[in-house]
């Protein structure tokens, strides 16, 4: 019997009716796959948070000034942050890495992959080389490698970039062709008048670089240092056969550049949380996707994965420890 | 300033863009108020599953036999069911009640709060006498007041009675005058001539007891020991200011009841899962909830709380403890 037969056995055995456990038993199956065994583990799990600066803030698309980023990144440091809260809350190990903010830090807490002090305006010109996209990819592959538990077997990627939005919204426009206007969204607290201006900016972006359409090419135009790198990390946890917690608007547009460069890595995704950024559900259709939550959330940094996490757990759980009807001499039904 | 006003500049403080943590500021909001508190606390999380049989069994209205009723009583005292897993894995205190199980138990784990040995076949006559639904409502209230813990501020509720989706269904259809036929549903895994059966057999139910719409008298006739006992157990909760969990198809037919009985009880309730079961959303139309959870789970036990607890965790711990703008020397944003 290969490992799915024998997972659906195991769980249609469990004292419960048939599919009552909804969404918890295609999670079980599909970690079970995963992991390739009919028990297994959520090892270690990990949420790595990404910064960097982008030189398109210069153009007032964001609601917050740019400042924020590096202040923010300090606020993680400091355990301060939402992200903190929810990982001490559900013991997850937090990661926070440096992929290119505009700032000196001075902290031996901060995993240092800065590859320059943020992108380029890209109205002006590509947002980064194509020597940086190729470091950031190799940066992000790393700190897997590296900074992250090697029996870890969940992992979930949060974001900070004043910014960053722009980035996503291109980023997820190009790829799945989707107009840029229904790919937009206020980000951390646009006003309408805000928004036109963000959305005539972005319009300008794929004037200056038509026809963007190749990930590679994506990512250098339009990317943020940040989202190469979660890219490049999302593709190393496929390697390693990680589950991978996607959420966020913007850490779902490294996810859609990653399954664009490996499209195996949808196996071991879970879609965690429905950003209320509006142009994230375009990427949940592109995928077919259902989130486990959809809680109005819209703040980034992994908070999604995190606050998900214990759901996640529970599918495992379940599988493991439930009796069985024969266990627990319970009659079975006759449907 | 009032609570509501403090917890609010509270939130709107926290690092984060204004509403970005979506639903959990409202849960903050919901439990810093019934606490009257801006550092409220989830104190010894507690879940109560009340048991009972059903005579409307006989007309073969569920895909189990009447046995598993006590079969997994001894599964949740054996601890090899969903919720004592659920239970288990986010530390929530789990109590099974004997609500009129028709089985003697003989366990020091079981509360013993047997009224009858099921219901009557509510074809035939009321399901219960005036008397025992009297008795059923204070046991609740008893259970809540001798085997809860004083401190308690969070609890939840689950069912197991083999039959009682017919009950809930009956309970649902008559208190918020929707029509038998889509308030009833397959319950634990019918077949579409056994649905049929079942909705012939409630209509039946209906044309015994007809004009039936005053809430004890609706539990009376069609009422489960179970059911009665939660709704009892519900209102005493509300008096001891708990926040509580409403989940599952059978336990929210008890709210509805509990809601007949004390309107104010709303203030403290969280819908925490949107049950699989069809008649539930009708339930939730009537009280316009949306619940946390969307899984497509039906099975009752309160797991839909005991899967969503970590969430309603999550709004306390961001309200405690996040850092301020001000804390954390964070910019504000301009919108």
């Amino acid at each position: 019997m290969d490992i799915t037969s024998q997972l659906e056995e195991k769980i249609n055995n469990k004292t419960k009716p048939l599919g009552s456990l909804g969404i918890l038993e295609k999670l079980a199956l599909q970690i079970g796959t995963i992991q390739n065994s009919t028990e297994p583990k959520l090892i270690d799990p990990t949420i790595l948070v990404f910064a960097a600066d982008h030189g398109i803030t210069e153009e007032g698309v964001s609601a917050f000034p740019k400042e924020v980023t590096h202040q923010m990144v300090l606020n993680f440091l400091h355990g301060g942050a939402a992200i903190n809260v929810f990982a001490q809350q559900n013991n997850i190990a937090l990661k926070i890495i440096d992929a290119g903010v505009d700032h000196d830090f001075d902290s031996n807490d901060l995993i240092d992959c800065k590859v320059a002090r943020g992108t380029k305006n890209m109205l002006h010109s590509a947002a980064m080389t194509k020597e940086e996209v190729k470091l950031s990819l190799e940066k992000g592959k790393m700190v897997i490698d590296d900074h992250v538990s090697p029996q870890c077997t969940i992992i979930g990627f949060g974001e900070m970039g004043i910014g960053n939005t722009s980035s996503a919204s291109l980023i997820i426009s190009s790829l799945c062709k989707i107009d840029i206007e229904i790919c937009t969204g206020k980000g951390t607290g646009l006003t309408e008048d805000q928004l036109t201006l963000k959305i005539n900016t972005l319009k300008k972006a794929i004037e200056k670089h038509p026809d963007t359409t190749d990930v590679m090419d994506v990512l250098q135009k339009f990317g943020g240092l940040e989202i190469v790198q979660i890219c490049g990390a999302m593709l190393q946890a496929y390697e390693k056969k990680m589950l991978i917690m996607v959420d966020g608007f913007i850490a779902s547009s490294a996810f859609l550049a990653a399954y664009k460069i490996n499209p195996k890595i949808i196996d071991n995704a879970v879609f965690c949380h429905k950003s209320a950024e509006p142009g994230h559900i375009h990427l949940l259709n592109y995928f077919k996707a259902t989130p486990l939550l959809d809680l109005g959330m819209r703040l980034g940094e992994g908070t999604g994965g995190a606050v998900a996490y214990p759901i996640i757990k529970s599918a495992v759980e379940f599988l493991n420890k439930m009796a069985s009807f024969a266990d627990a001499n319970v009659s079975t039904g006759d449907a």
